[in-house]
């Protein structure tokens, strides 16, 4: 196949959940089509929408954007007073339909809709664990697992369920659990994906972030503590907890790359996180330059923090275009340095003669960074020197993130000076995980295991 | 919507199978594909193959026609040696691509692909002990209540987990499973729907039908018995056999309607059976006229016995449309006419004071018998003698056929002359059930419970 | 590419076409859409329908079938008082939308619609004619040539620029004109191509054929003459004719193959014709035969009627799969033989042992013919006597209609003992083109060229 | 239909351009597609590319964006020495295939392809010439008057036929024509529309935007001239000129909002044009504040402008979703907030209890504009300080621009007070021509008749 994906050298996000416990009239698959619009950097693979009405579920999921899956007549077939909605971005191998999500079920208690953030650690093992009692798997999502444990459990009270379930199950998970009459928010012990609590007009609404509260109107209330479940419907919201110990360990990552800069997590704007990072990595890493600039759009407000930290301008000197689909015909070995050249070209005028300071949230394999290198020296800078607004990247990630293998993370194969020689910059520094953490704030505690090694639940 | 399915008054099947067990090489995906296609008038809502390689499957599946579904890129990334192959109708509601097939699994020994053809009678008390078990249901088809059965009663060894679970369920099925290493094909012990074995260079291949056989080159075995377990693989083909009682019921109306013409079930070719039972017809309910004509196609074999045993000449009196594709746009209330008559036309000439006997294969609701009848006498033919080749349909089948609600069955509700009143026609003669089972030949027993309410299995 | 046409042994048809004078409220577009439904055997590649309304044109085209083209927006936003609708087989090589019709224009005196079916045989030099005055060309249908044409020589008075028009063009040409106000039928001077006038409700419709009439419940009033311009309007319907020459010379394949057999031109019956050339085959080549049998849809009415005359027994043979599509997975090299097979399957009990003619309507290439005789003789056929109800394909036709170069038509190159051979049949014998005319009546000239050679206008 | 586009507040370029002569092997329809898709951003409705391969065109275009009308195998259908390729913007009204381009025409010397971008002001008065002459035109679209015109200039001599056709055509034009042998750009006499040339390996190219060399890997040469004819064939590149006046008038929208920041065009780097002009903004009209804020995209260069000559620091005040697609579901009227939300968000952190100066690029309706003062004042802006880079337009672009009608043009029929009021800004304040033009520079005239009227050419 030619049509390959547009490749970046980023982490990627595995989903973004949504729901809304409201009555009818309300639009409700309408309001939530907005929402996952608005979590659509989350996932881009497929998009499903599951309403409840009249104790009943109907759903829609397909591959696809969000504005490509749904249409007008799809959104009137979903009328209801509770939804859960959910977009996805997968790996290679298990891209097909049955994976997407949410995921819809009937059981002994009736029927719900499940759509889940984040990876579990001992999922192999459960699914052996079912497996033995005869369960049969469609499909290589997580929720599938967790789904077949609720449902197990559920004696008459999701609620225990749910409780009893989080005591099986390891790992990341945001979870949006849509009954016939209810709308159930999870959020694992450690906290490691988001998950927040909206409200419109009295009524309530999950997200994964809060822009999407922004986009349809709501306010953020707050964010689901980790470990409480969340139950919303006819009584109203009432909190409930899992027993065992709950601590702060949301994916700082989250703050560097995957949130949408007008989120609001653990009680932080994303972007003023990422931004204070930018004047910490200054203060790390100073660099004697004419200007600042970034790599669009995720180093921006890094770069911007350079900028005011050190009194060094910020410029744009990289232009992105914006009309860089999911798609396009890879070039041939002869024309490959095309794949970068297609969404990002320097500014020459302002790069020419200058000493450059360019600031990104992150390297993961490194390969973009010395082309953007070249095409600034090509273009006439002097001095290239690269500044990045995290750590460096050198450990896999098991709850929800698609790491490279180890050894395309070029965190953690060579040194600081060796990745300077490979991506040919006269400077390379990049933020200390304190810095970060100053930067993110010291409100809770933070899941930086693909910094430091240091994962919260082990394996 | 206003893009409706081409209404007919017939009754539907709802699925048709094929697998092949071979070798690598064999191009198991293209052949599956063509045994699909020959089957495609079983189904024509989904098409799916999954194929296994190297003890792994592989799946493809998606809403359209085998032509539709398929292209030669998906059938490259499909090599395997053992594949497994379906296409569906659906009644509407469960228009789902979640519910088509084959179904594939990952359960405690591995992977099982499960295409089924049939219905299961005792489906929602065994979903329900199921769910009190804790299992979840992510579709509505029967196929996975066997699949979960089956797997919960594998403990090493598939062929003993079938034959239990063929302990648990009642209905008509006619299955065939893959896993990794083995293909197996099961009908039930009352052998309601069928399943032939076919073989070519040494291969054994399965079907629904045989006319699969033939496209593809092979030649038609035999059926599989009822109750018999069918194992193919490396060791060659075994029988097995459910310890139950086992009894020919395969469903009559396979030969009066589903089965292609060119199929031989039961040793007996479909299209002798139908032009023996237009004989039969002729002799029950003769008919003083100048032409026979038929309803194409289903009609024409029988029509042609009639003409055979009465010495009146067979002739083409109704012309159908080739193109009459799966949808189309339908006529507003002041347009009704043109259903009909989108697909079936008048040969003025060939009827125009004539005397006309039609014969049809059956008359499910009776609505497009009487545009039939009025179009002939609108077109000139003095008398319109409508003859079917089968007895009145009186009750809905649970064996897999989507049969219209009581209300609806015109057979049920009204005599011979009230139905031959509603439909204008000069005189109305059915075959008796007597003179249907002569033609389809004594060899076997049958189901033919929607004219008798002699339900071979009780609800 | 792998997904071709699904190949058969048949000259096809290039074009039908279709048009209302209505007025407003007449539910235009959905009329002309059934039309062009009924007309789909006469070309599945591209469809389209234009409407004027206010003197304004609206249209929409697409390649596909009528009931892909369109849906019921597309036929809401094309509402209005007149209509041109037009289906289009095309030549390899051609098949783009620019090439779909009709094809609407804007010139000096409004804007035109134009749906042509048929083939100049000066095309090209009216081409280099308009070229040297400076016209560009966008298409490479003759439609293009015949806008231009009469656009250069309207003055004001459409009629006359179309008879001037057709003092120009030379060859096949059955034209449906639409203008801002009048619906205009355009038969050529040999009338070739058909086209015939049908009324309902006091309305008049323009059709390739009558069967269309028949579909949306009008009536046919009669053929458009050779030479003969229908100009519908306000006014009514008038009548002008082509000062030059008019002769009958109806392509005489649309009785053999094209047209569907419930249409009528030249005041007969396809289907009645057809039968009659069975009749006359027999007489000229009889057969001592156990059964006949036809190869559908096509040979039918041909094999009835040679039942009749012999009193041999007309029997099916062959089944059809019904779900054809126009497009398949082309099987490999090795698999070459499922072509037909996927296509046409022999009921073996039918003529096993049996003696048997078949009846095929023309013979081009001669390939499946050799298949097909194989078939029956592997499935036990003692003897096969192949009859066809046409003369031999010699000549190309010029006048729309797509033959096979003069290396690949069988009978310009063989004589009937060798092709007799090649096919592998113990007889075969052609109707004669005498017993063909008498068949399809002797009210009217035909043109018979592909048999004799015998063009009615020079190339 | 509820798929409406993504409304924006914007004036709207028609089309780009980008054509290649090189020689066999060169990938050229590949790099075509990569220089097209550097483009995007002039046109995302439709796309097409034609090549020259033996004298003879090939070409293919459809609606959509260029990853999506083009995949692997037909950029290799496409391989050729030379190519013409284009992508569309259009008005509601004309969108169909038949208005895409290139517009591929047969004439008397053989065919040409022609990509055009601009406006004539006199299209109507010679279509209305041409239909005369007996002319048909099959699309909407400009290019189709200029290939009638050069097709019956062309009496041999393609070059002269260009020089006649510019002496009738008036307007603005930036043209590529291919013919079978020959690659020729066309620049009006006023050199309204931009095209440059570019250079890879001694092969030529033509481009709507110097970016797109960037992204091939070419280098910009020069801006063709206005009123130049540059040929590009076996003997190299020649410039030929209209023998008129021939006078400088680039729009100066291509600097303010139409062009990519990294292209450059009359020698100026667009970007640093935008940068200067938020410069002069500020000296124009300063304002007392805490941050400056762009409307992201287009605004933020001018933002930077500002923040560097006023010292207030520049920040990012609005987040814009990444994944806003061409087209989404219209909210109802009671969510119509959500359009503007959907793509911008503010950071509330960043302007709460700020006053903040928005930069903007130009206002056009204004309706975006009060949503986001709104939008910052909700999120705790004290003072919002609107400033727009470009002066108010006030007058319809008649040279390929789609402006809104006059009375939807703010700066048409309210004074700039009158706007700060209906927009609900503290202040507002637009840069004047002066300061516009003293931004993109003196080194040539450009058109500025959408601000002051004064037209190069009258209409």
């Amino acid at each position: 196949m030619y049509h390959g994906p547009v490749a970046d050298d980023k982490l990627h996000e595995e989903c973004g959940v949504f729901g809304i416990y409201g009555k009818e009239g309300m639009d409700i698959s309408r309001t939530t089509y907005y929402g996952l619009y608005a979590l659509q950097h989350r996932g881009q693979e497929s998009a499903g929408i599951a309403v409840a009405a009249g104790g009943k579920i109907k759903y829609y999921k397909q591959m696809g954007l969000v504005s490509e899956v749904f249409d007008d007549s799809i959104l009137e077939s979903l009328e209801g007073c509770i939804s859960c909605g959910h977009v996805r971005y997968s790996t290679i191998g298990d891209s097909h339909v049955i994976n997407s999500q949410p995921l819809v079920v009937k059981y002994r208690n009736g029927s719900l809709a499940m759509a889940h953030n984040g990876s579990l650690v001992n999922a192999d093992k459960l699914r052996g664990e079912l497996e033995q009692e005869g369960v049969i798997f469609q499909t290589t999502v997580d929720s599938e697992v967790i789904a077949n444990l609720v449902a197990r459990k559920d004696r008459g009270d999701i609620l225990e369920a749910v409780l009893e379930t989080m005591d099986c199950v390891r790992g990341a998970y945001a979870l949006i659990i849509m009954t016939g009459d209810k709308l159930i928010g999870v959020r694992d012990p450690n906290g490691i994906r988001p998950l927040s609590i909206g409200r419109k007009d009295g009524f309530y609404m999950l997200s994964s972030e809060s822009c999407a509260f922004d986009t349809v109107g709501a306010k953020l209330l707050r964010d689901v503590e980790p470990g409480e479940i969340v139950v919303i419907d006819r009584e109203g919201i009432r909190s409930f907890y899992y027993h065992g110990p709950r601590t702060n360990n949301l994916c700082v990552f989250e703050f560097i790359y995957f949130g949408r800069p007008d989120s609001v997590m653990a009680g932080k704007n994303i972007y003023m996180a990422r931004r204070r990072a930018g004047v910490n990595l200054y203060r790390e890493c100073p660099a004697d330059a004419d200007i600042v600039i970034s790599v669009p759009d995720s180093g921006t407000a890094a770069a911007i923090g350079y900028s005011e930290a050190s009194g060094i301008p910020f410029m744009e000197g990289l232009v992105k275009n914006r009309y860089v689909g999911r798609t396009f015909i890879q070039p041939r070995q002869r024309q490959r340095e095309i794949s970068v050249a297609l969404k990002l070209n320097v500014l020459g005028d302002m790069v020419k003669g200058k000493r450059v300071v360019m600031v990104d949230d992150s390297i993961v394999r490194g390969t973009t960074s010395r082309n953007l290198v070249r095409m600034l020296k090509n273009a006439g800078a002097v001095e290239v020197h690269f500044r990045v607004s995290s750590p460096p990247v050198q450990h896999p990630c098991y709850f929800g993130i698609d790491t490279p293998t180890r050894e395309n993370l070029v965190g953690a194969n060579l040194s600081v000076e060796e990745i300077r020689d490979k991506i040919e910059a006269d400077s390379l520094g990049y933020l200390s995980l304190e810095g970060l953490l100053e930067a993110v704030g010291e409100s809770t505690g933070y899941c930086h295991a693909c910094f430091s090694g240091n994962y919260p639940i082990e394996k």
